[in-house]
């Protein structure tokens, strides 16, 4: 490819919506432009690299018994109201109607799809297990994209989908797949991607991982315990906390005006938040019950385990109006509304703990989240709804975990029967039993994994494609063509003898050495070579790791023979 | 590949839904499966033959110069505002409105996304001429899906723009698109194809051709002349007509009680059709005025032509109840009506002719379409309307040319600006003047071509899928290898050794002859190794090619050596 020839404009300047790096640079590097919020065009850069990643997957897919097909990417609500999901599922899901006034939907995940195929072609145990996967466009209608690839409306997927005849043979392949998975992060450059325990959210099922990018610029947090090696998305790590373990005594109410906040309530009676119980409100979209979670005042609901809790998607209540509820004096002895009231797990056991009274300006001292403390309202259970907090204690070995940002690059789950069963799909076994097949999902998006390896492999000029995923493997300057002809026909040879083995590409447009590296570097392509004032000077040509891990001066005639050592050593750590 | 695991159920019975050979055989051969109508699911067999089809179309959009891009599926409304076809397309186009309630659209081709991409990265002469191309999901709302992939809502296409400084370079780069085309056509199996002239349609743009497979169930006629090699759409092919000749005499009004259609009249004034002149009645979506098209009574209105001179999609007139027309009588002299009058061509100049009075049951004779005869009544100009019948004289020679039934597989279109200058896309030119982009596009169904190979290459039993494109090179049958060992080792140790080399699917299931020879040809694998009686008997092996155009015994040791050669038949003139 001749760099003249290609289409998309490169330049110097920071565009001003993005701040990840990844964003950054594929804008400034032609790789991709908006159409529209969290729609993007993709130019030949991001499209060449694209498809090596989807080679890549597809070839482990292959790899594990997988089969490609082809699901729709509009489908009739029909098949997600078999399993509930029409309903179920938020504004994320684009619903549209065809000129027939027909209910349609855009897939943003083809769990149903798969069912609806495999019900038809698979109805003997003889048949099972098998998997089958597709690579293809989906659309979910996030109401915040941001970080340009990293969270979009329309995005490119490989979703699969396997199909058993027991837990057992899912958690065989489960794991298989994770392993294909762990090969796959391997391959494009990401070796260090960590998988973490995950809520199973609106897919359903009880076990799924995550594949997490560890980077300060991921938006999902995750428990990550040093000594142990435990790992989990914090929406899905329980949590465990030290209890204060105080004597109890006597209950005693009293006046704490003008303290509707936890801060308000530990200065005026010189306590830590550890010592109280806050109530944090929740409402479901539709119903007019709100919810109220009790929880030690020096922790924060997670909304994820609460929103699994419930069974449905809860936000914070911002308006009281309506409610009975004596706001920022919320207390489990006495309350007189009728929310659905949660404890969570921070709570139980301890004693000695203040919490509101349910009148304005009265707070109760000496309370115990014990069988005997509350009398009545003591509650059935204690729920894990908190947050993870960097420093609290790891889950399993109970020595202190960390907090780290992460941005997923892949999903996987053990679905169970969730699909299955709610859409009707039955196999017959061999004693002639009819039986529910059990499933997990697989998913990695394309676009999120090319934003990734750049967040990843990228210095302050631009990208360091891995040459398993790069746009070209070569990329030829020649500086100084103008006034020396030689150099010109020089790299218009080496361009010739490389190509025929190499993606190269050939910045041939004549340009001076600091735009042509300026390109170069944005385009990332991992082995450089640059002819000109050392042609001349002695008849060299420099050879160069965008990663800069070499730099070489070689003589022009043994440059094309030299490349195949240079192409090896850049593949290291990535077959 | 093992035939025991492939997914997807394969049966004998004919679907009742399916007509075409291509439609049966996908649902037979467990190719595909419908969601809803015209949405299909792809399975593994055709996955894996689109897969190659896109593989074929991307060398060749490569080697003219392609850059591979994606655009989204998704797009805001104001893309197409911008080019005015948000409201000139009809229902087809699926609008959509987002959770935010802006309006969007699903993409079924994408002028308006490559000129929003080019006009950002190609504004000077020096990045002219460019082409870019996607290959990617597409979405129509077609009225009337039929023919399984051959009409279909959702479906896969090449679609390629490319970018111009000049008509002449468009003309240029317009020739080498279409010798691509024969390129592509030819290398997947269909050299038979023919490129004839077509309406632009709702492209717009003024030359334009489609690639047609000559095809008894093809939606679409052509005009092919065997005399001189001219071919066309029906909707662009020009009608010329014999003309009477006959003298002309005085106007009379004639009584023709119950003469509402041309064969009544004709068969009470003892006359052919030819001498009359009907008037058909259209509408336009929103308008009052209807449209009157005069022709000869021997011919038909082609609605594609008239939708092209009307500039508005155009369909028959069914209720006349609100105008104030003289339904059945209508004759072009005295006509009251406020109807937009156009007459065709074959009018042009016929003389002696019987045509409505505007006035219940009476007809005028003795008209003539000339410069005198029809005094005020006389048409500005006559239009090329009519819809060109079989044996009409060809427009280039003048004999007789024949209507041939087609499938178009492909379109190209010199669209000149109208995209480029209606989304104000400018580039300045050498002289520093901004000029407007002079257009080409260039489209193939993926879909619709697997669908077409098949129509083209079929027997009674299933698909004969040519080499290039076949989702597996070789079948392998074990016949009887449940009562003889020997069998299933060898046709084991046969496809181990195969799979080195090409695709194998290897019928591992141990089923009788009869099924294990269905399933192949609704498979229809190029070359097919049987293993079963001739290996006791003689220890051969029979290799056969699916198309019938050989079939020979070769001994066991002697198989894979064989293949090689085999396989290179079936390659020929298909690279």
């Amino acid at each position: 490819m001749l760099l003249s020839q290609l289409i998309g404009e490169r330049y110097r300047e920071k565009p001003v919506e993005a701040s990840m790096a990844s964003h950054i640079f594929m804008l400034r590097g032609g790789y991709m432009r908006q159409v529209a919020s969290g729609i993007y065009s993709l130019l030949p850069p991001a499209k060449r690299i694209t498809a090596k990643l989807e080679a890549i997957i597809r070839e482990e897919m292959d790899a594990i018994g997988g089969q490609e097909v082809l699901f729709p990417v509009v489908m009739p609500a029909e098949l997600w109201r078999e399993s509930g999901r029409y309903e179920s599922v938020g504004s994320e899901l684009l619903r549209l109607k065809d000129r027939t006034g027909h209910d349609m939907l855009l897939g943003m995940t083809h769990e149903e799809a798969s069912v609806h195929l495999a019900r038809s072609e698979a109805t003997s145990y003889t048949r099972f297990p098998f998997m089958i996967y597709q690579i293809q466009t989906k659309f979910r209608d996030e109401p915040r994209s941001r970080g340009g690839l990293i969270r979009v409306r329309e995005f490119t997927m490989k979703d699969a989908y396997s199909f058993h005849t027991s837990q057992e043979d899912l958690a065989r392949y489960y794991d298989i797949c994770h392993k294909s998975y762990e090969r796959i992060f391997a391959r494009v450059g990401l070796p260090g991607i960590v998988s973490v325990k995950s809520d199973t959210g609106m897919m359903g099922g009880k076990v799924a991982h995550e594949f997490m990018l560890l980077s300060d610029s991921g938006e999902d947090s995750l428990v990550i315990c040093p000594h142990c090696g435990f790992s989990a998305n914090v929406e899905a790590s329980p949590v465990k906390c030290v209890h204060g373990n105080r004597p109890s005594r006597p209950v005693e109410k009293v006046s704490t005006p003008h303290t509707k906040t936890i801060d308000e309530l530990c200065a005026l009676l010189k306590i830590t938040p550890d010592r109280t119980a806050k109530a944090c409100v929740f409402a479901v979209e539709g119903r007019r019950k709100p919810i109220i979670v009790f929880i030690r005042g020096d922790f924060e609901v997670n909304e994820a385990k609460l929103r699994q809790r419930v069974g449905a998607d809860v936000f914070p209540l911002t308006d009281y109006s309506e409610s009975d509820i004596c706001f920022g004096f919320i207390g489990p002895v006495g309350l007189a509304s009728d929310a659905d009231v949660y404890f969570d797990a921070t709570l139980e056991g301890e004693t000695d703990m203040v919490c509101g009274a349910n009148e304005t300006d009265f707070h109760l001292c000496g309370v115990d989240f014990t069988a005997e403390g509350l009398g009545n309202a003591f509650p059935a259970e204690f729920f894990d709804l908190a947050k993870a907090r960097s420093g609290d204690a790891c889950p399993v070995c109970g020595r202190s975990a960390e907090i780290k940002r992460g941005i997923e690059m892949g999903n996987i789950f053990q679905l169970g029967t969730k699909y299955s069963a709610s859409m009707g799909y039955t196999y017959t076994d061999a004693e002639g039993k009819a039986q529910t097949p059990i499933m997990g999902c697989y998913g990695i998006g394309v676009g999120r994994l090319l934003a990734g390896i750049c967040e990843e492999h990228h210095d302050d000029y631009g990208p360091i494609w891995p040459i398993s995923v790069a746009p070209w493997q070569i990329h030829i300057c020649a500086i100084g063509g103008g006034k020396d002809p030689k150099i010109t026909e020089a790299a218009e040879k080496l361009y010739a003898e490389l190509s025929r083995k190499y993606e190269v590409i050939y910045d041939d447009r004549g340009a001076a050495a600091g735009v042509s590296f300026a390109d170069a570097d944005l385009l990332g392509v991992p082995l450089r070579i640059v002819i000109g004032r050392g042609l001349s000077k002695d008849g060299t040509v420099e050879i160069a790791a965008r990663d800069k891990s070499f730099r070489d001066n070689i003589p022009l005639e043994d440059a094309v023979s030299a490349v195949d050592g240079y192409i090896d050593r850049l593949w290291e750590g990535l077959r």
